[in-house]
């Protein structure tokens, strides 16, 4: 029998924010990798693309043509998930198994720049802070519609994420319904609110700073750290300090100090592997149903597949998809790997 | 304003197995597919692989001599995630961020036969009943250790989901927990099981063969359908028509049903692209905490990631991980697609 060390013996973790365990095997990193491995782009891309739907000037999918435009551009999806349709319907509640309910939504696409061979990490601060100028705004515009009760700000970045173009953006689906991980979260962060009057967030981001260990990058408004119950090997959060349960709730300072920590992470998370580090992220934030809301508190995920190399990711596979999420090296391991890295991209190095 | 069609209209459907919803988008199929291709196997493999770590015979990575086994095979695993050592831990109730607990657990590798080339769907009736057998052994064996509270039989089939050898095989991983999935589906099956005394898969199943539209396969004992909430496109369960809680259960005649639906889903999976078909399959069942559980109702899930062709695959990615779960396809589609293919596997037509 020996005492419990948390660097060294497998265990579980907690993840208050939506009540799941995560099984950690810190040992684990050590094993030989034989399968399969992923092909990453290395190819020089243009600064405009004659072929990409995305560039300025050129033609969609659906036969429109983008305009001309010189800092970043929305435009609605043309293949969205859902419809704004209203839809007539009978709630049917003799239905125990075959429970359905028609949904409205709106699907819309940023790009981020004009430019096809930027990603976030190489664009200026003053860039990035026009994408949230952007987030602002469809935040407002789509949360403002009347069936719009949640917008879900994300992006798919890296084949291995199934994003099909590399000019870089990002989606926003906005609907009537929470969907499940934000009503999840958002039930944990009412609780806690009601039981302690302050944002579950506010006082995890204290603890965390204390801790030290598992924070990445802090700046004056905004910390990154990998969170405790953390799932994917580089998983990440951007958390405000203040208690802010919204992007359109930004000082001006606030917003400068969330561009400024993107960057940062993004190019950290580059220079991991020497590669365009492929990710899911996305923003968790109030919902747009009219109600106020103080449980919320803006926060960021960043959802990376990538373990060992450019080349080798994690499999969130049998284990993890019948019983719980498991990863093999420690939250504070990856941290302390990413907070070592320089914040100077690889690639400006090269050039 | 149109009636909601199931069949055509965007729309959200709940799993009351876990109690989360999936967003189902069914004119979403016929989107162009610009992204990522896997690349599948398609070389022949020969019977016997003397570099396969899991041939009879063959040298392991811990310097062991496989023995010259001629039906199913079980080890240790050599790089498990959880270890059997018994660890002093101090539960730290201060801790609201940091929850951590310690884990015991014993992870086995099922080499499903000798042969390197086969997988589930080639094989014989009787060879199948053979794993089954095995399964029921390790159940047991595993669920009579002390320590150990949930035993999870699984599979991941394919370089997509991860699996580094094409040898046919299986995983346990036996634990002191019940793992977050099986925690919430016991919930769920047990205030179900304590309201109607009937287990809820028991009149699932019922429900479903009333309606007919998503059953893949039925014979006298399983069911082989595509949940009214299937997340993945041609995910699958076959649940056991009688409410046995635990495969140690299993009639004689519902061994040989279980082979046998098993070998027919697994054929139809590989005739639906012509190739060998990737997922992570596994049962849930009753936990070996040495309580009851009438409330338990064996059932096995396959969540196969393909969805256009053999290399163009669904990507669970930003919108489902920070959203909720979306399909391309109707369960109702899926589950046609799958009862009109073959029984006859489609190697064995062309040889
Ligand atoms: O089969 P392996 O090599 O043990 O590992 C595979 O299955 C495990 C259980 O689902 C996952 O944790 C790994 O990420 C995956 O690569
Ligand atoms: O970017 P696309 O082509 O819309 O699609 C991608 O992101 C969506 C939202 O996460 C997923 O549903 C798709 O599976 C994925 O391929």
């Amino acid at each position: 029998m020996k005492n419990f060390d948390i660097n060294e013996d497998p265990h579980r973790r907690f993840n208050p924010l939506i009540n799941e365990w995560v099984l950690v095997s810190p040992h684990r990193a050590k094993r030989p990798w034989q399968g399969q491995n992923e092909t990453i782009s290395t190819e020089e891309l243009p600064k405009y693309d004659p072929t990409c739907y995305l560039c300025p000037g050129n033609v969609r999918a659906n036969g429109m043509n983008n305009p001309q435009y010189e800092s970043s551009f929305v435009f609605e999806n043309d293949f969205a998930a859902m419809k704004q349709d209203e839809i007539i319907f009978e709630d049917d509640i003799k239905h125990t198994f075959f429970k359905a309910k028609p949904e409205q939504g709106i699907s819309r696409v940023v790009c981020f720049s004009p430019r096809h061979d930027l990603t976030l990490p190489e664009m200026e601060i003053a860039d990035i802070e026009n994408i949230i100028r952007t987030w602002q705004k469809e935040y407002t515009d789509l949360g403002n519609i009347k069936f719009i009760n949640h917008v879900q700000i994300f992006e798919n970045k890296g084949s291995v994420m199934g994003c099909s173009n590399p000019h870089p953006h990002g989606q926003i689906w906005a609907q009537s319904s929470l969907p499940t991980q934000v009503e999840k979260t958002q039930n944990s962060l009412k609780s806690y609110y009601d039981k302690n009057q302050t944002t579950l967030l506010e006082d995890y981001v204290k603890a965390e700073l204390k801790a030290g260990d598992r924070i990445v990058i802090e700046n004056d408004h905004f910390v990154a750290l990998v969170p405790f119950w953390a799932i994917w090997p580089y998983e990440t959060m951007i958390i405000s300090k203040r208690a802010v349960n919204k992007i359109t709730n930004f000082t001006e300072d606030e917003s400068t100090a969330f561009a400024k920590i993107l960057k940062q992470l993004t190019t950290k998370y580059d220079n991991l592997f020497n590669t365009s580090f492929p990710y899911s992220s996305g923003i968790h934030q109030s919902p747009t149903d009219g109600l106020i809301h103080p449980e919320w508190h803006f926060h960021m995920h960043f959802y990376p597949p990538l373990l060992r190399s450019a080349t080798v990711k994690k499999f969130m596979v049998g284990y993890e998809m019948l019983g719980e999420s498991q990863r093999d090296i420690t939250p504070e391991k990856s941290a302390e790997i990413l907070r070592q890295l320089s914040d100077v991209h690889y690639k400006s190095l090269v050039k």
